[in-house]
């Protein structure tokens, strides 16, 4: 009596898996420092020195039971508090921690808030290029994901065909910025086209819309960009965070839900997070994890090797003849691909040990997307070999 | 459009939590050493200090990334490899890396582990007192829990009771041993009375049945008490495991899903957890508790202190005309209430600050929990407020 849904799901094996696993097995033939492995969104610097002293700190308490025993089921209540004062300080709205539920990474936040606002057969709708994860994720709510196609000029939102998908049955839309894979950042401009147009369909339905904003790019912003905070224009905006990029530790599964205090049903929203806990299996992130990282939330890595690679990659690839919208935040480009088929376009560049993501699986064929995560002297390499790739498409 | 399934939920507050909520208000007004709080099962004693080591020297680590990195969705390959020969060299089956899935604690186990073989419409059947958290796992995925009456002379199966409820639409057999909250074990008699049984139906019916065997509590025994391993007798095990008592860090959240090798589709199942976990939030457990308790798993917090502290109630109680059947592990003892109603009863005994927290939600109307995780000194002084308790009942 094996469940035919999960099994039939092995089928589909991730593509970004296994050019990750070539790229590991390639390695051993030829060597780790001649692989340019573009494909794992893994971050590459350390964590904060201050988080593992904290984190040593607390796990050499006399007190064990302080350090390790159970987590409230909506969290720490201190944690809460000092991510809610965090919020409050940096954005301008007044958080307090009945709108912050703690999660295990932005994975947690989504299954939570998606939980709490969308119902089977609602719609949520979502903007290409988009995380493909966003999908086993609504399907399992028994809800329908659409996908609005790419504004590929801007990588903004393609309000033409997101307009005319719109319709009574969106429960909530779900917008990802900065964007993983096109590194792009929603614009002020853009967000706040966005919930204007929120705002009218509420009225014209009679019901409330949310905003679900995946925010775990949201420390990785370049410099001069133009990069807001998507709650503070609209209401009913439930944000997901992951400390995973901003601190460096994307195994420890570590985020928060945090409800636009505005939101009339705010504290709601977050008392019911802990009733949905119950039976899937999340049950709060753990207690270490949660009070070390509540002593460094205004800290990040250091992050600035990420702009460096961007530049140096944008620079390079747009002189090769690559079309590209320059990213914004990140650590993913997200060029078009030198012939129409991006998946025969990646194989090719196996050649030279590029190892580069079709965009496919992310609602945008014809692109690809690279994770620069790796060593700057890496990146400035792999260009020699993109030129000799470029040359193939001459 | 706030999801009515979870808000309705909202009502239905745990009466453990009230409980424990109350102690915490009334030891303000009378002092913390003056409450008897047996209703919380949040382990007193520290984690084993290699433990604590180990996490230090890992997170002292120069390879940020190799301890806070990412894990593989089924878990950290060493891990599961050390988990799988530490479960063979106890148990005598050829557990292998493949068998096991690496989950958040028991209930991330749980979860996995039901979603694998269960489906909507499905049965599944538990038996009481069981573990009312067990509701929301079963009635999320669209199935339905049965719950077999107790046998409350013994605490052991009530086979009588089983036998009549089993039809061919039960996917899963859900146990619990050593038991919260009655602290029974099941007996090598009672494992194999009832692997005999399901492998009977299982003929019957020509469909598998799944025993899942729910065992946090595995590592508390008490001397001289038979303490079978479920999966040497049943082929279609699936164990669920939680470090959180064995090593007292309930909060950190770790745990896992180990397949009876024997059974033909281990690893079928194993790879299907890593497709579960997508959607419902879970995403592994925290790298650096993986890498930590992998160091120390055939190690346990000391756990003496739950025996003496048993043995005191179970004399005194006894003395004072409680009936109870003697627990042969975890930390819970599981009295008759001295008058039908057990909430009125537990009511009552506040009157002497006792925390008890009476058994209707845990199928067992009557009787009451004791989480004797508290310090022996108190456990002894405890008595006195007992004694008067039974006097009022005399």
């Amino acid at each position: 009596m094996i469940a035919e849904e999960f099994k039939q799901m092995l089928g589909q094996k991730s593509v970004i898996r296994e050019l990750s696993e070539y790229a590991a097995e390639r390695a051993k033939q030829v060597g780790y420092e001649n692989v340019f492995d573009y494909s794992l969104g893994n971050p590459s610097v350390s964590v904060p020195r201050a988080f593992t002293d904290k984190l040593i700190e607390l796990a050499s308490s006399e007190d064990s039971m302080a350090v390790h025993g159970y987590s409230p089921s909506l969290g720490i209540t201190s944690v809460r508090e000092k991510v809610a004062a965090s919020l409050s300080e940096r954005f301008g709205l007044n958080y307090k921690k009945e709108h912050i539920f703690m999660t295990s990474g932005a994975a947690g936040a989504l299954a939570h808030a998606l939980r709490a606002v969308v119902t089977a057969g609602d719609e949520v709708i979502t903007f290409a290029p988009f995380f493909p994860e966003y999908t086993p994720y609504v399907h399992g709510l028994g809800a329908v994901l659409k996908v609005v196609p790419p504004d590929t000029e801007t990588m903004q939102i393609n309000f033409e065909a997101f307009e005319k998908m719109f319709s009574s049955k969106v429960a909530a839309v779900l917008i990802n910025t900065p964007n993983n894979p096109s590194g792009a950042v929603y614009s002020t401009e853009t967000i706040k086209k966005l919930a204007a147009f929120l705002s009218e369909k509420e009225k014209e339905y009679g019901h409330d819309i949310y905003l679900i904003s995946d925010e775990p790019y949201r420390e990785i912003v370049f410099e001069h960009v133009d990069a807001p905070y998507t709650a503070q224009y609209y209401t009913h905006t439930i944000t997901c965070y992951s400390f995973s990029k901003s601190l460096s530790l994307p195994g420890e599964r570590i985020g928060y839900v945090a409800v636009n205090p505005d939101c009339p049903d705010a504290a709601l929203i977050i008392t019911m997070c802990g009733q949905i806990s119950r039976g899937i299996g999340h049950n709060c992130p753990p207690s270490l994890i949660q009070l070390a990282v509540a002593q460094v939330l205004d800290m990040t890595a250091d992050l600035s090797v990420y702009e460096t690679n961007m530049n140096i990659l944008y620079d390079g690839l747009t002189k090769l003849g690559f079309s590209c919208v320059k990213p914004g935040g990140t650590f993913y480009i997200f060029p078009k691909a030198l012939e129409d088929d991006a998946v025969a376009f990646c194989k090719h560049a196996l050649k030279y040990d590029l190892i580069l993501v079709p965009a496919d699986s992310f609602g945008c064929p014809g692109y690809f997307r690279m994770a620069y995560c790796i060593p700057t002297e890496k990146v400035e390499r792999s260009l020699t070999a993109f030129e000799k790739l470029a040359k193939d498409y001459q």
